[in-house]
């Protein structure tokens, strides 16, 4: 194998890939990054576990030269030390591999050799099944990540609720997830008749955000039993995907509310901050939500340690009853109120032991449900 | 004591004198900002074992009134949560003490309490001589320091190692940090008659840094048998002097060189970042140095598990014997690169077995010398 390419084509390439790399490895090819030169372009592929990242150097971009592929071929390069060279090597980057897979990479007067991997050992990708995929505009895709992989399970206990549930319906994508004391629930409008519906690790979520921050335009998704891939331009992310069912969770959602109250959304998440500095001795975090006359919130928490707080912010409107006293994990409400995009904020309370059903004003597609904690 | 404060004012002197306060301290009380209210100003203090950083905050700033005192007096405040609760409440805060050391704090609608301590328990601040006295612009001070500091040892072994060595004689001021295994030298002309000398931590000069970062004008120090203080504007930072001598580290200055070569700092630099990558598993980073022709300088390190790196650079400029071989530890020579400003710089060269000194070209203020380590 031996090319020549653009060091910013192929630094950003490798940092993208990079991403599925992880540092502790019982493999140490799995370290590695797999690079196959063909004649008319470069892959390079990051893995582990839970995701694959797949990215495609061409041999120009925009009618700029980026890569000359003087011979074909494969290897697998440390990822650790070989992004770190590249980064600091100053020009278009020489790269040969011998019999013995040593690598040189040459830029210049500078010529650096790196131990490399036989690539025939690297796990080979899986299929792609290119009859059954949709498509996203990534701006969406990156909402729908953001506004519900923060309330899936941390801990690995039950395996499904550390994924968010995607389900595809004729021209719907419905997302959820949950940790059982909070649920994130958004729905998608898609232009797509594919049906089915998977559990995707928050975790490889996660690195579609990373990947495709700065992306605009389609993203494709393929799926297939066992993975669940993401492709935009060059770059694809597959997936595993979590087995088992995920629950019914819209059956959560109440159908009517003792009291309905709507805040300014910063004003209110900004109190929530303020009152969860003196709940840090709580497991729940606990901050205390209290309406007494219908025309103020109050919003309190303490800690025999520290101190105390308590503050009052205007409700912009009520319906219902107009007493509500109810305590909540301040951390959740903070994540759902950041999670909201819009100015306003609805809360429907159904009593001091009923969940809180949280909604922005005037969007019906997203909806937030957080139990109550005991004080 | 009572008072009402502008939020940004408070909040800025608040962070400033955080900075000397350790999260772990065996003495509770230092844990907290002691705060004292007089008729026309507050006070704010923060401590550990080393340093003193005291902020003054007046009735007003440019005609802005900043302070009103509604009653003197003075309390200690847990610094922790005092400064996060300050940053997240909106506008002015009426603070206000009760006689059970309960503090409140209010901003609009926002009442917080925190326990406080009493202030009579906290140590009073070391008596400044005002007579003995220099003056040096802000910009100096933090050149000096930026040049010096980072070749002091890291080890306490040799106390006197940790600290700069500031040496002030009739109308200069020479710093001097090492390690034994590398020294900084930097000489400042200043305008004052002040003699004495002073081994400062360079904990304290990296406080001094960040205190000073934005500031211009000129820093007043005030020097004392165990106090040298620093003080710019409303801002005093009182740091205890290391007890001890210094060596006499100008005596190591080679007077003679066998080859005297000037590189392109810049480049020099960049070279010495590749190489070191290379160098991660020795213990003292061995970076090897060579010029075989006169013309070329060749930078090479190797790593039997990553893999090694080989680079050539011009030499601007060479005198003496056109032959060197030497291996330095690359993360001195990276920082003793990055303290220069200038983008020429000149190695002495004596021999593989002996320091090299590097000097900025057109600078004789500033010299440093590292010890070659053994292959």
């Amino acid at each position: 194998m031996e090319f020549i390419v653009n060091k910013d084509c192929f630094k950003q390439a490798i940092s993208e890939v990079s991403k599925a790399i992880s540092v502790k490895t019982s493999f140490p090819i799995m370290s590695g990054i797999k690079i196959t030169a063909s004649v008319d372009h470069l892959i390079l592929v990051g893995s582990n576990s839970d995701i694959v990242i797949e990215k495609i150097i061409p041999l120009a971009i925009s009618g700029v030269q980026m890569l000359k592929v003087i011979e074909t071929g494969s290897s697998v390069i440390p990822a650790k030390y070989f992004s770190e060279i590249v980064k600091k090597l100053p020009g278009d980057i020489h790269v040969k591999i011998n019999a013995k897979q040593m690598v040189t990479l040459q830029s210049g007067e500078i010529f650096t050799t790196l131990h490399a991997f036989q690539s025939d050992e690297y796990p080979s990708l899986p299929q792609i099944d290119e009859s059954r995929f949709l498509k996203i505009l990534c701006t969406e895709l990156i909402e729908m990540i953001k506004q519900t992989a923060f309330a899936v399970a941390k801990n690995e206990s039950k395996p499904v609720l550390t994924g968010v549930h995607l389900s595809f319906k004729e021209n719907h994508l419905f997302c959820a997830a949950t940790d059982s004391h909070r649920l994130a629930l958004k729905e998608v409008t898609i232009d797509s008749s594919v049906t089915g519906s998977f559990i995707v690790p928050s975790t490889s979520l996660a690195e579609i955000i990373k990947l495709l921050s700065d992306e605009t335009g389609y993203v494709h998704i393929f799926l297939s039993d066992y993975y669940i891939v993401f492709k935009l331009n060059s770059i694809s992310l597959f997936s595993r995907v979590i087995e088992g069912s995920f629950p019914n969770v819209s059956g959560l959602l109440p159908t009517e509310a003792r009291t309905i109250a709507t805040f300014d959304r910063s004003n209110l998440l900004k109190g929530i901050d303020r009152a969860i500095l003196f709940a840090s001795e709580w497991k729940n975090k606990n901050v205390n939500l209290e309406i007494n006359d219908g025309m103020k919130l109050r919003i309190s928490s303490n800690s025999s340690e520290i101190g105390k707080i308590e503050e009052y912010q205007n409700i912009q409107e009520i319906t219902g009853e107009t007493e509500v006293s109810i305590s909540l994990d301040g951390t959740f409400l903070m994540d759902a109120l950041r999670a909201i995009k819009e100015d306003k904020v609805m809360l429907s309370f159904g009593g001091s032991m009923r969940p809180v059903l949280i909604e922005p004003v005037g969007n019906a597609s997203y909806k937030q449900l957080i139990s109550p904690v005991r004080t």
